[in-house]
């Protein structure tokens, strides 16, 4: 891997700690709810629907995503629900709101042997407060010199976080498990990303074609990527 | 004013462009929906008690406001409501998020008469992705030097961000429409800060007793800072 890199960024959901399993799993538990009206996976859809026509309005995260659950009750019931549904779908999404952390394997190693080589950095989408409780919660905040929550990945968006780190994009390497929000975009503006895939991806981050780059890494577990940055 | 100042932190949300207002317009109106239910103040009081209830969890801004407003009617409705009762509570939430920004008196010739005079920084809570939607949409950005959004104004959130800003607390200054949030924890860290009184404060943001201090100014509009600021 290219010896300029300097700043070291890391997605947090699904690549720091699990996330993706949760809303899936609730997911499933909300279809349960509304089965006398829809097939499961055609709740999935709906919901699915709803979220992806709601992103632009209230961006990632899981209060965005209990919005979404509550109004998707509404629409395939055409109202007609008893309203004990709607306080169980909040429940859900408090539930997930209150989730304890659980590191993937080999985060606190990697954290540990990277630190004080390089500056380490989280970038991550989501709620503002609900992505800083977890960070508290997984005790791993002390590794990170900076921790930016950015509402969305798009290129403009890690230009500005680039800026932000006042370095330049082939001193900055990502490492996240989502091609279209940690890879695609950061390699197009000439940085350094390693992709470490996730055994659950929301359907919204999946991209269909493969990805070649010379600044471009895949490694099947986070720890793989030590041997290149360490020498 | 201390000519030590090289940043001025500007609050967004009634300091910037009317917001509080927008908030007790769609209160009255949610109460209205439940009329048949509850008296307006009624109403009205526990739509407050759900929020302050829910902010540890929810955060500031208005994705967690709509959940507040659900969940009040559930509540007061003992679940025996009108399903569409809550899709109206969802739309009253949506038109806040699409509400035009409306500048107050006196800001852009503030912003234009301070800018390459001072660091100018926005230091507001709220949703992320919304904050900055009325950033973009006020067209004040370009004055700005670092937007922050922050879940909380405590003192360590302000001991962060001028960290984060590589300034010392008395080259800071906070300007800002509630003592509580704007004033009281810059001046404990050593910063200075300006009130400035907006008609309508939330009463989450009220406290009861004056504030005297060596670094603390308050003025009627925004405009009064300019002859202390520039000399």
């Amino acid at each position: 891997m290219n010896n300029q890199i300097t700043v070291i960024a890391f997605d947090a959901d699904d690549t720091l700690w699990v996330n993706e399993p949760y809303f899936r799993e609730t997911e499933e538990k909300f279809a349960g709810l509304l089965e006398d009206f829809m097939p499961h996976h055609s709740i999935v859809a709906e919901l699915l629907k709803t979220e992806i026509n709601n992103l632009p309005l209230y961006g990632y995260g899981i209060k965005g995503f209990m919005l979404s659950m509550i109004e998707t009750v509404l629409r395939i019931t055409d109202g007609k629900v008893n309203p004990a549904v709607i306080n169980r779908a909040i429940q859900l999404g408090q539930d997930m709101l209150n989730k304890p952390i659980e590191l993937l394997v080999g985060v606190e190693e990697v954290l540990k042997a990277l630190h004080g080589k390089y500056r380490l950095v989280v970038a991550t989408k989501g709620d503002l407060l609900d992505q800083q409780r977890k960070l508290t919660k997984s005790g791993l905040d002390h590794y990170f010199h900076h921790i930016e929550i950015m509402s969305d990945k798009q290129e403009q968006d890690y230009q500005k976080l680039i800026k932000h780190l006042d370095c330049k994009p082939e001193e900055f390497l990502m490492l996240g498990n989502s091609l279209k929000s940690d890879v695609l975009p950061v390699l197009a503006i000439g940085g350094h990303a390693v992709h470490i895939p996730y055994h659950t991806t929301w359907v919204h981050e999946r991209i269909d074609h493969t990805v070649e780059h010379a600044n471009f890494y895949q490694v099947e577990n986070l720890a793989d990527v030590l041997p290149q940055l360490i020498k």
